[in-house]
């Protein structure tokens, strides 16, 4: 899970690269992770929606090009997929995820369209131990996807549940 | 867009299941539409899972039995966008869908585990005209999917916005 990457955008100076996570006591409240980013094709955009977004404007480039948004854009759950795959690779350790009960304030505040690069960021706002499960911790993440041009694509807060440093200290009294 | 549908479950005697819904004038808040069904399989819950959320209880079956789960589940996103085929066909019409904005207070409080079938259902929460595009509407959704056993797996607040009826009433003022 140690990963070194290039920043593309400007992103705050504050943001952590060397991510180090393994377990919830990694995970320090106020840190923005970077987590990577990747690129969407017009196939993929298309395949994902015919499965399970089958609107116009999500499968049909000529429908869309006369559509609402004036060309095809991707599926707000495909989109929300991909951040996924990168919050998997690079800020939820296997060793560590025990799953989420949910995501809040989910939007996508501006369209992706072929071609676009989405860089992935992921900020901890809140940790606490779980009282009633002592192995794991609760964490809460802002999540944020921002297109080349800098326009946040997707944001979101998502709740995680974390297991916590085997042999580690016990929650605080 | 006009389904009739065998309920399966004990849904609420107050459940629309021959929708009629075309445009944004269509949704009666307070109404819940029966949205069909979806089984989902084990292979669908790894191949989604291994392209978009490859955590060990998504994607393999011997790591899943001994995980938190006790077994293979669906990602949270596979369920949701399972979901969202089905509303796609049964409750958002393309003559009218422009899109949604985000969606709130997504949970997931029931794993998913291969076999399982989801019924979907949709109750509109609110309906309003847009005061700023006179073409549309906004309207809210609570989304709830519950599986054989009567178990809720996913829930969440959507909103979405619809073009109102060509040559319709003006909105009030």
């Amino acid at each position: 899970m140690i990963k070194i990457r290039v920043r593309r955008l400007n992103w705050d100076t504050s943001v952590v690269t060397d991510h180090g996570l393994h377990y919830f006591d990694d995970y320090v409240p106020g840190t923005t992770y970077d987590c990577g980013s990747v690129t969407v094709s017009e196939a993929e955009i298309i395949s994902f929606a015919t499965r399970f977004d089958p609107q116009p404007f999500h499968v049909d480039p000529l429908a869309a090009a006369h559509g609402p948004f004036g060309g095809l854009i991707a599926s707000g759950w495909h989109t929300t997929a991909l951040v996924m795959r990168e919050l998997v690779e690079n800020y939820l350790p296997a060793e560590a995820s025990l799953g989420s009960p949910g995501v809040d304030e989910l939007r996508w505040p501006y369209p992706v369209r072929p071609g676009d690069t989405l860089h992935v960021r992921a900020t901890v706002t809140e940790a606490r131990r779980s009282e009633s499960k002592p192995d794991r911790g609760i964490m809460k993440t802002a999540i944020e996807a921002v297109n080349q041009d800098g326009r946040t694509v997707m944001r979101a807060i998502a709740t995680n549940f974390l297991r916590v440093r085997p042999g580690g200290p016990a929650p605080e009294a």
